[in-house]
Order: structure tokens, then C-alpha cells, then sequence
């Protein structure tokens, strides 16, 4: 409903041709319609191509192939994030497009619609240990047309890796750094870009890690300035905030 | 160092102006002088008008007065957070030009050069407690070319206010929440608009708050994706990230 | 022993039907019998049909049977909860009229005299993942006379579709909110509406939700008044709250 | 704006009183009207004498006299909680019925049309350092309406006090429980009576009480049902909740 | 009322002197009488000369004066921990009698009649920061009639010094171990007697020793058998504890 | 080495039966052999019929095995806690007397010799699943001499149950409370007797008990004095610290 | 590239043997050879025998042994820690040199060029559960030329057992202290020797434990200087910063 | 008592110069005697110049000054860390020699007799807020005969400024790091260096670093090898640790 059907809807009314109980019922879900058409505006960028994301932990395989199969038309992407293979099994009784990511544990229903890719977006992990999430990023922001690029391994602990893929570092438009343990590699790399830092602090490590707080704690207190923060593993949150702020003035 | 210079250099010593050993030692910075370009690479919004920002909090007031001394030239303004009104009057013997908001505890020496304003910040806070630090956030990306606009006190208890401020929200090109207690403001404005929200923990509350660890929490595990969290009070931090943000494209 | 019995216990003695000693020697637990009259009034609830109630986790498969089947007569309802299939099947060996409810992981024993339904107990959910929880929450407040109606999956990241149920939420005269990561749902609600809010956190979520931590937090801090916070996963707590709260005045 | 006021304005239009273009003007706000009438439906109840309510911490004493001002009508009472005395005296100069509670740090502007009182709340703490938050409670019941009757120092260190109050305890219609420490009082109260039990944890207490924490585990895992917890030292939240279950039904 | 005067009562409506519903009005109170029995059984001690305790923190200096007023007879002592010199003053305008201990912030207001002493409770202490808590500790068993020896400065950093007093050690009967930092002290000692070890974690340390956190759980940890924990910076509790211990079959 | 030794020695060398080398040589390990005193007297309990004490978790099956087996002599009997049935498998093949209890995962080799009983340990449970703690506790006092009585399931959500058991209560010498949850029973029994009460706070619960935390906070918190706490779950040292302060005196 | 490489390149230049261009895309990456020169001089412990080290936990065994073989060549060992035996499988097919071991759970590829063996270096453990961790410390330890002795289970509930080692203790030049629970054994041994105590906090233990954090706590507040703390269960951490110490001066 | 006198001892009692009790007598302390050879052996760092080191935090003015007199001979240097001006005044009293330190915090008593330097301590900070703590570290190096080098400012904000002190870094037998905030500094320089790194957390920052508990957690997880963790703020500490494994092999 725009303000032009609304004119529209009046003329009707002052020209008799609807009846003052048409309007009201018109007007019934009118505040409701206004905030559909907050649920439109916010549910553009899902429109434009932007992903439905379905959080796989915590819902059974069937809740999730109901969702998915409900989600999964030909215009949107659906994607489904921590989820398992014997979830998938279940997709596809229903969707049997639906491909899965094992690295990442992801679920992915393509669209034949695929957003125009916009280069910006790096990718950067500190180990091995932090590419299923660096994946779930990158799967991600792909979906939302910015297919990104993935520089891994690049740790602090060996600051010549890391210094050697400067041109990339230097060439993004936004950069995701994915690190668990102390997550140094997000302060690191701040220091030495101009462009904001999505950190993504990971679960990597044991002990004091305490799961992923020392990462994210370390990532929280950063001493360079442009980094911000996502949920520890949530490469998804990361990617969508990294597609965000890289197709701005795009 | 340019590649220019190291080029004629070069030259020098082809043409047997220089000996290896004269070259060897130019080289022998070389490393730092290359990362002095990503010194410069990496100052460049600073050059740009970004600003030097010290953090008062840990320092003396000598400390910070002599810093900003060195720093506060013509060319770029200085900022100083979570500073007092004592380490100002410290500040004030040596650079007069320092100026003090007592709001949000900060000292700025203005530039002559300000840069080009660049509209599309908008801070949000959820209550009166959280100006203090929405004003920090405020001065800086004001300093940084973003004049931020304030809406103040909408919180969720009264989502009525909130959605009175649509407008605004939607014309944001980037959107900062200053929260404190159970900070669903931040998860709430992601859900309305698609633009990226730079979620500012406060400190503001009791008990169980402790001291902004809820309000973290709160935004760091977001329902709505497009939320980067800074730190618990970072104010600096989430205006800096957000006039990041806010200049891409521009 | 019953203020009935006691009198007549005195006449007794007044009539010479019994002597002193026989009276101390009654009374000796009296104390007990008095407290055993606060366990009554306790009880009352109970036996005007609220539920006995199990909580099955860190109980042995026999020893719920053996509980359960002690407890089970025809006057009242029996509830277990967080209890597991194979622990139903002890149950089923002595108590076969037991149910098994897989989605909250609850054994009900019913009643032959249910209590009549008194309405306005509400369950809302954020989202899918609360459903155990949720459902945790509407067999007990069923069971105690409150037969809740169910809204699930309004989170705030899409504020629209709870606005669209503001009817529901404005006729309830008692809502219990079920959301796990930050759960702003409980704050959001808890501002539309002027009844109790009983918010439980659940450990839907990961990394930083800290198995239900952030939403706990979260719903402590809430902005707005009138929301009583129950344990992390607490479905049968806040069914019993809400119901309890539904029947004043009822 | 309700619904006949709608009604009437399309009549208008109908009959050709008014244009459309005035009719647009007036709907402009329609969605912010109906969400006014969330607003008026969520404020129905301070319409109706539930106090507006200011908590002072944070705020400066100069915005709280600001707020207090423009609050302070003659329909409803104000209510400034977590106050001091040096604030009291900046409200004093706008608005000179300001009292002030030292006890519990509270100031109340009272209001011309005070509600009529309705038993049935009762306020019992563990000791005497709970009193202040206590006072919170009582005060914020009472502005509601709901007069408070306090029972204070029966903690379970002496059970036979607490005992002595049963007939207290088994009149009200819901009891606030206010305790520091372990805070065993709610568990065991919450066992005597059947009637909703609020509970406020008390940051009284050293060491390992973490500020409160210790109480609000305790709280929050309370073997008994019936227990409603709300936030460390939140006086006012517990009073506020324990009215509004007084009132359902009355 | 005790069990004589039971007996006298039902003796009174055996023989005619009175009427069932006298006993019964007469007996309306008895639970409460009989918990009144539980509350002397429970107070027995005191009226054996155990202390009466008030923890001065969370009492303002009138509070505290009022409540050891009408503690202070001549029969028991009365104890004071955690309070000021400013408090103190205001106890000693209506109970001149008190005395004040500073290093230990305790206010001691004595008996006519001390307990005989029974030897037997040794403490001892890691450092001289954790002097205040021990003296606490000291004071509280002597009013309980157990004058304590103390060892202090005996902490493991040099072993020889515990080790040169072994033979304090093995001639206790129950020994208090003050310590903070790591609190290393309770699991060597217990670890070289066979008597009960009291642990008193202390919040002496800095940094990560997070306000006795540190020494709390070490103490918890032990990993010798017989150290018994109470909470951070309880002397009291622990002197307590010790008294009642070493007061066993003596 | 005993004083009696090392006298014959001495005196072998003023009689020339042998060199000063021979008896520094001797003498070289008597610092040791005085700390091996140390052991003895240290041992003491253990060797009057204390059991040796094996944590089973953290050690393999063969590992337990080959302690057991050095361990189990006829004269003492051999306790391994925290272990499993697959663990008690190991150690048959070498100890075939030893016996497993499974509800509270214990293993015991029994002695000889067992030591005469002493009456006095009462341990008492809150709930159900407190009964595995409780029997660790119980078998270690056993071992001790102290075959300790067991009331269970008497939590505070009863009050009348506790109530109901007071004359138990007031006959033991000392009470072992063992309470997960909120673990108020603790607290509320050390007000109702005036021996020791060793608590034991158990993991039984979920969500915000974290594991035991919860109850352990309750415990170092109790309002009650009298009341030392151990680690979470940790019945062997309840069980040993409650015997070793019911054999004082006896 | 090396230095001598370098005058080589810039003498082919001054002679014609080479262009300025040629030289400008050598030393294109001179900065990053340069830092490889860091990345040498980090690298050169490694070069010597200081083994390449994969943390096994996080990687999948394919990753794991792709990494292996890619490094083991004969010059220098691998060690791969908190791995398992399945990886073990995985990594044997592409690396049959490799070995297992199961207590701590590494594979190690040897080396054709052992280290020279260096003394000094002891490793401690409070009990048999620590022994994992230890283990890990000392075939790292060893690898790097380290060969260390173990002296185990000599925790300080028998300190005896702990003084009985002093002379190994002293001839040491650095200690590894490996422990659990309250962890006092890095204090006391701290205060007996005069050498670095590396100090590694385990997991072992259970309750209040909380994984390592009890440890890790107390040893991080050592009452004793000398102590340098590693992560929890960080047995390579800590073999690997004592063999660096050992070796200094060696 | 040496094995010199000893022997003289046994020698007299050999020749018949004493008894047998004589010597039983002179023994009776030698369990303590060789302890005190523990104690010189582990004072002998002290005595060679290690200084003797005095928290002032948490004990009186009055108890430092009695303690720095009784320590303060010609012979060692006295260190007290943590203290206050206030209490330097009341030192001075007793020790004028003591001088204050006042941006560390610290009093120093100078000996006559200072160690000879060894260079090889190098101490690093991360920021201007940091220095308090380093100038503590570098004074307890000094002390100990190793006067350290300062390097501040070198946070990994700015990278190019911590590599271009390289060569600093590169000449160090050990690094002290000093940082606060995510403390990246550690991680980084562990990576480029061969040596020992100390790594001291401090508590600069806010918010989320939690008093120095995010810098705590990065340097103990820090992702390369070779950081030993001291406690937050413990200069001493790391001084103390970084001049041990300086003087080693010197």
C-alpha cells in the first residue's frame, strides 16, 4: 500500500464510490499495513537478493526442511547455517535442490536469480582451525552478490604471512577477520587498512579460551580503531554485515 | 620514500654515482620505510581529516598535554576521550584551542581544515543515561567529515517513540545504538531497516547489568543480522566505524 | 489432623475419655501436624489440581517410575519434566496411562477430574528454537486449569509480524515470553502491554549466548517494568507463575 | 484518535467537508495515532494512577529536575528511584512537592488524585540491609495503589521468625521477597504459600555475594515454584509487578 | 511456654478450670511456641555465651547502635564485624561499654560473664594484609570462649617459616587458615595435620585474583582432604566455625 | 626412621661401631625422614583405618588398577570415587575383593580391621538427585568410623518435611547438607542447630545453576554462621571432614 | 634472499649484468624478503631442531595430515598435539614415519638430525591426572633438545613426597610445574628453588574446578616470584618456553 | 648450622666431648635447620642482590615502614611495589634513604652494594597507560643487576612503529611485554622473535576488558609459542621472572 492508492482509495470515497465502512475496513490494518510496509523496506535487500537465513542448531531436521521448503522459491536464495548432514538428508526429501557444505555445515537452495557480483569483500583467517566459520562468511556474503575473497592462515604468529598479502589486505573494500584463541590478527590488520573490519571471534582453542571469549574479548578491546564485532562463530552475522557495508555506494 | 626516489637510487648506482655499499645502507631501512608507506597508507584517513584520538582514561594529565600538544597542528584536529575537566585545564597551558564538553568527557582541538560534511550517521540512544557516550560517538565522526544526527531516548519500552522516528531510520545510511541494560534497541532497529547498526554497549544500569556486560551480550547475540558491536562505552569507536562506514561510496 | 479433630480430641479429655498424657503424646507432634497443616495449605493448589511436578534430569530412569507411580492416582495430574524417552518407557512399566510429550521431553500422568479452563495465559516465542520451552510451559499452565493459546516465531528482527498479533497480546491478562540469544522480545512486549510479562530465557543460540546467559541478562535488565524473570529453560516455572498469576481474581 | 473520531473525519470527507488532502494531512500520524494507541493502551495504566517512573542513576541532577518538571502534573505522581539528596535539591527549585525518601534514595512528587488502595501486597525482607530496596518496592506499590505492608529481618537464620509471620504470609495475595546473600528466604516462602512470589535480590552482602550474584542465582533456582525474579536491587521493578498481579481481578 | 506448663494447661481443662475453645485459643500460637523452642534450642549457644553477631556493612551508624542497645545486657557479648570508627561512635552514645578494634573494623561490647577458655583453635595467616580478617576470626572464638593463638606470615613463597611452626600446627585441635592470592597455604597445611582445617579466602592480591575469587577456589580446590571453605573475607564464620568445632566433646 | 634409631645410631658412634661419615651419610635423609615423620603423623588417620583416597576421574582404568592394587592391604581399606563401571572391570582382574557402588560411582576394597563405630554424622539431601553425592559422602564417613544416617529429599519447597525431622537434626554431632540449585537447605538448617554443618553443593539443576555454581554461592553466602563448604560435588571430602569432627572428643 | 644474495643482484647491476627494472621487481618483494629475513630469524630455533608444531584440536585429519607431510621432511621433527588416534590413522598413510602417543595424545615425525641433548630442564606433576599434559610438555621439550625429567604425583597434600625431590629440584635450571585443582604446587616450588618455574594450570579436577580456571587463578596469584604461567593444559606451551630458557646461555 | 659444624658435632660426640642427648638435643631442630639451608639456598638470589620485595598493597603505612626498617640493611636493596606517597612519608621516617617512585608506585631502599649489570632485558609497552607498570618491571630488573631498556608505544595499531625497534627486539635475551586492552602485543612479538617473552596484562582499558581481564586471556592464549603469563599489573613479577632467565648462563 502506497500514499498513492491511499489518494486513490480517498478520491473513491468523496466520489461515493466507496462507502465509509470500505475505508474503515481498508484502514483496518492500516498501521499494520504501514508497518508491512516496514517489514517491506526492511525486507528489501531479501527481495533484491538478499538471502532468508535459517539458523539450523536448535530446530529438529523436519522443522527445517518445512522451513526451507517454504522459503525455497526460484527468485531468493535459501540458506541454512549450522546445520548437519542428516538435516540436509531431510531437506531434500522436499528440496531436492538444496546442496550442502560440509566445511561449514550449511545448507544452501540456489536461486536462478543470482545477485550481480561486487568485488570488496576479504576474508582473512588466523588457522586452519577457523574455516568453517570463514566459510560460512564467505557462503554468505556470496549469496548477497559479493562473492569475497579468502586469505587463511595468516596468524600474527607469523607476521611475515600476513604482511605478504598486504596488496590484498589493501585492495578490499571491507575485510572479515576470523580468529579465535586471542584473536590478535583483528587489531593487527586494523592497524594496517583503512576500511572497516568485521571481526568474527571463533571458538578455536582450548582452556582459557573459555570458547571463543578470549577471542572475543580481545577483538572487543582492540586497540586500532574500525573493528567491528560479531557473536563468537557467527561467520553468517560477519558475512551479511560485510555485504552490507560493501555494496553501500555501489 | 617513493619508488621514485629508490628508482633514482637505483640509477645512482647503475651510472656508478653510488657503491653497493652506499646502496646497501640506503636498503637497510628499507623494510620500515616500505612500512612506513603502510604507516602512511594506513594514516591516510587521518591525513584526510580523520582525527588523532587519545584516550585519556590511564594517562596523566601531563601525559595528555603533552600529547595533544604534539599532535594539535592546523592540519588535523585532535580528540581526547573519557578525559576530565582537570586534565583540560592541563591541556588548555599548552595548547589555549583545546576545547572541553563535559558531557561526554572530551577535549577536541579543532582543525582550520574541516573536512566536507558528509550527511547519513544517525546515533540513536535508548535513554538519557547513554548521551554521555552517544555524544562521544557524535563528536567524533562530526570530527571524521560525518555530522551525526541525535535522536534520543526511544527505547523499547516505548517502541511507540521508536516507530514515531521511522523516518529517520530509514533515510540513515548507517545507523549508531547507544544501549545500555538490556539493549533490544539494537536488535529491534535491525529489524526495521537495512542498513548497517553500530551497536554501543553502556554501561548504564544496575545489578545485574554489571557494568554493561548484559547490554553486550544483548547485542552481540542479535536476532537481526547487520549488527557490528564495539565495546562496552566505546563511543569513539562506534562513531569512527560508522563515519567508515558512511564514506564508502561517497 | 484438622482444628475438627482437635477439638475433639480436648472433648475427650474434657469428658474424661482420655488423660493428660494421652494428650501430650498427641500433641507431641503437633508442631509437625501444625506445619503439616502449612503443608496444606501448601498442598492446596495442589490438590485443587495443579500439578505434582518431577523434574526428571538427574534422576535415574527408575527412580521417576518408582516417584511417578507413588504419585499418580486419579485425583491430580502428574507432570516430569526434561526427562527422555527411554525414561518414559520405565514409567510406561508401572504407570502405562503416562504420556510422552517428545518436542518438550515431558511425561503427564492425566487426571480424571481436570480442572476447569480458565483462559488468558499467552505463550510467545521468538523464535523456532524456544518451542521446547514453550511447550514446556503450555502443558503445565494446561494442567493447572490455563489452557495457554501458543504465538510462536516473533522475534524482533521482524517487528511487523508482532505488531500483527498486538490483538492477541492486549487481550491476554497474563503473557510469558519464551526467547533465548538476546531475548529483547520480553522487553518489546513487556512496553505494548499492562499486564505481567514472565520471560524465560532459553540457551537457544551460541558463542556468546552463553547456554542462555545473554538472554537471562537480557530479561533482568529489561527497560521496561513489569517483566519476572524465571530460570534459563524454565518452561514449567513460568507456566506455573502465569497460571498462578491468571487464576487471581478468577 | 479513536475510531469514531476516524469515522467521523471520513464522514466529512463523504459529505464533502473536508478534502482529501486534509484527510491525508490527518493520516499522516494514523499509523504513530495507532501506535499512540499502543502508547495509550501501554500507559493506561499510569493513566489510571501508575506513577511515571525515573531512574536517576545516570542522569545528572539537572536532567532529572528537567524530567521531573515536565512530568509533574497534578493527575499523576512521579516517582525518581536510585536518587540522591544533592539531586533532590536540583529538583526542589522547579518543582517544590518533590519529597525526598533517604532510606531507599527515592523522590516522589505526589499527585492530587491519589488511587484508591488495594490490600495484598506484602513486603518481607531477610535483614536490615535490604531495607532500602525494600522501601523501593513499597513506595512504588503504594503510588500504584497498592499499599505494602513490610515485614522486615526474617531470614531463614531464624526460622522461628519467619514462622511467626505465617498468618501475614498466608493473607497476602502476592509477597515480595527481598534478600541479599544466599537469599534462601524466597525459596522457602515460595513453599509456605501459594500465592506468586516476587523476588528481589539484594547486592547486600561481601565476598563471594559478587554483588548480588549469589542472591539472584539463588532466586533464579529456587526449588520451589511460584518465584518471579527481577533484577539486583531493583526495588522499584519487583514493586511495580507485585501491583500489577494485585490488581488482576480486583 | 514450655511442656510444664502444657501440662498445667490441659490439667486446668481436665478438672472443669477451663474450656475447650480457652485451649484451643491457647494453643492457636502453639507451632510458633513450639518454634520458639526451635528458636531456643537454636539459640541455646548464645545463652551459653556464643556472641551475638551484627554484620555492620549495609547498617547505617544508627541502625547499628539501635540493634546493639538492645543486644547489650550484661549476660551475653555482643559483636560488631565490618564496621567503621564512625559507627562506633555512634554505638558508644548509648552503649559506652563497646570497644572498638581497627584493624580488624570490629566493635566487641562484653560480657560479665566470658566463657571459660578452651584451647584448641589456631590461626594462622599467609601475609600481613590478611591480619584484618584473622583478627576477626580471633576475636569471634574468643567471645565463643576459645582464645586463638596466631601464626601469621607463614605463607608457602617460604616454606621454612610454616615448617618452624609445625608444632603449633600439630597441637591444635581446629586450625583457621587466612590466606589470599592463591591461598596456597589451606592445602599445605591440611595436607601436614589431621585435624580440621577452616579456610577463610581473603581478597588480598590484585589483578586476576579478582577480589578473593582466586583464593576462593583454590581453597575450594584442595587437594588435600579436610579443608573447610567459608566465604571471601569471613572471619567471623570462620572464627565461628573453629569455636564450635574445638568446643566438640570438651 | 624413629627417635629411637637414630639414638642406637648415635650411640654406635660413640662407641666407635661406626665412622662421623657413616653417620652423616645416615643423617643425609633426615630432614627427609623428619618430614617422613611429618607423613606418619600426617598418615596417622589413615593408618588408625582413614582410607586411602583414589580420584578415579582424570586416570585411566589401568591406572586406577595399579593403585588400587599397590594400595590394598588387608589393614586399610582403599576408596577410588568418581569412577566407573568399566574402571572397576580394571581392577577386579587385581583386587577381585573390591565391590563398586554404582549410584554414587564408587569403588571400595573393604578391610580387615574395620574401625569401631562412632554415632553423630547425619547427612541430609534436598532432592533426589543430591542422592549420589550424599552416598559418596556416606561411604567415606563409613570408611572413617562414622557410619552416617541419611534423610533425603527434605528441600526447602517443603518446609514441613525438614520440619518433620528435627529431632534427627538435633541429635547429630555434626550434619552434612547436600543441596544443588539454590541450596537454601543449608542456610536454613545451620539456623536450626547449633553443631557444624559441612555443605556440599551439588550440580543437580540447569540453566542459571551453572553446573553447581549456584548452590555453591548459596552456601558461601549462608546468613547462618556454622556453615563450611566444600567443592561442588565433592561428597568423599564432606564426608571426611564430617568425620573427622565427629571424632573429635570421642 | 640473504644479504649476500642481495649484494650479488646489486653488484650484477652496477657491472650491466642486470637493469634498474630488473632490480626494481626483485626487490618488489623485498620487504616481504625482508620480513622474511624476520620470518628466518623467528624461523632459525626452528631451523636448529625446534620442531614445527600443529595443534591437532579444530582440524580435520585430512587437514591434519596434508599438514604433516607438506612439513616432514628429515631435516626437522613434526609434532602435532591434542590430537587422536584416528588422526594418527589418516596422517600414517601419507607419513608412515609417523608415531603415536597415547597418553598425551601427539604424533610425532622424528628427525635424521636430533638435537644435541641439553639437561636442565624438570617437569613436576601434582598428580597422575596431570600426567597428559606433562607428557605433551616433555616430548616437546625433548624435541627441542631438551630431554627432561619427570618427577610425578608429588603434590602438596604430601608434602613430604614434594621435599623428598628437593635435590632434583635444585639442580634444575628450570622447572615445569604441572597441576590442577588449587594448583599450589608452582607456589611452594617457587619458593624453594631459585629458578623459572613455568607453570601450566590443567583441567584436572571437577566442580568448582571449572575446567582449569582454579588453576590457572592460582597460579597466576603465586604468593611466590618466578612463576610464568601458561594456558590451561598447555603442555607444549610450556615445554617449549622452558627449553627456550634452558638453552639460553648454553 | 652448615655440614661443617655437623661434622664438628659428631666428631665431639665420637671423642666422647658430648653426649649422646647433647646431640639428640642439637638435632632436634635439624629438620629446620636443613630447612633453613632451603631457605638460604632459596634466599641466595636474595643474597646476591635480589631484592627483597614488600606488596604495599593492603598493608597499613605503619606496617611497611616497620618492615622496610627491618629489611633496610647495606647489604640488599628493599623494594616495595603498590604503595603510595603517603606511605613513602611514613617509611621516611625510619629509612630516609627510601625513595619514592611515584609513577610506578614504588619505594626503593638503594644497597652499597649493587649487582653488576647485565644487559639483555628489554622491556616493551603497548601504550602510554601501560607505563606504571613497566617502570615496576624495569625497576625490579634494575635491582636484580639487570638494567632493562624501555620501549613504549609500540601498540599493534601502528605496526610500522614496533617494527621499526626490530632490531631493539632482535638484541634482547627476553622481552618484557606490557600491555593492556586485547594485549595483541605479545602474540605479535613472540612471532618475530627467538626469545622468552614475558607477557604483564594490565588493566588499561574499559568496558569489556574488565580490569585487565581481556589482556589476561589474550596472553595466555596467544596462538604463538614462547609467552610466559604473569598476573595482571604484576610488573614485579615479570621483572623479577625476566632478570632470572636473563642471568641465567651469564
Amino acid at each position: 500500500m502506497t500514499v498513492f492508492e491511499l489518494r486513490r482509495k480517498l478520491e473513491e470515497l468523496r466520489q461515493g464510490d466507496s462507502s465509509v465502512d470500505d475505508l474503515l475496513e481498508y484502514l483496518r490494518d492500516y498501521p499494520y499495513q504501514d508497518l508491512d510496509f516496514a517489514k517491506i523496506d526492511h525486507h528489501r535487500p531479501l527481495r533484491t537478493g538478499f538471502p532468508e537465513v535459517v539458523l539450523g542448531r536448535g530446530k529438529t531436521p523436519q522443522q527445517v526442511a518445512a522451513i526451507v521448503e517454504s522459503l525455497a522459491g526460484r527468485e531468493n536464495p535459501v540458506l541454512v547455517t549450522k546445520t548437519t548432514e542428516s538435516t540436509h538428508l531431510a531437506v531434500m526429501e522436499r528440496t531436492p535442490r538444496a546442496a550442502y557444505h560440509p566445511l561449514s555445515g550449511t545448507i544452501v537452495v540456489p536461486t536462478d536469480n543470482p545477485l550481480p557480483a561486487t568485488e570488496g569483500v576479504l576474508i582473512v583467517t588466523a588457522g586452519t582451525a577457523d574455516l568453517p566459520i570463514a566459510e560460512e562468511a564467505r557462503i554468505t556474503a556470496t549469496l548477497m552478490g559479493c562473492p569475497a575473497q579468502l586469505v587463511s592462515d595468516v596468524g600474527v604468529a607469523g607476521l611475515h604471512r600476513l604482511l605478504g598479502s598486504l596488496e590484498h589486505l589493501r585492495q578490499a573494500r571491507v575485510i572479515v577477520v576470523v580468529a579465535g584463541m586471542e584473536a590478535a590478527l583483528a587489531s593487527v590488520i586494523a592497524g594496517l587498512v583503512s576500511v572497516p573490519v568485521v571481526a568474527v571471534p571463533t571458538s578455536a582453542g582450548y582452556g582459557s579460551s573459555f570458547d571463543g571469549l578470549s577471542a572475543l574479548l580481545g577483538m572487543l578491546n582492540s586497540c586500532a580503531p574500525g573493528v567491528a564485532t560479531v557473536n563468537i562463530d557467527n561467520g553468517f552475522g560477519a558475512g551479511y554485515l560485510a555485504a552490507q557495508i560493501n555494496l553501500m555506494g555501489s
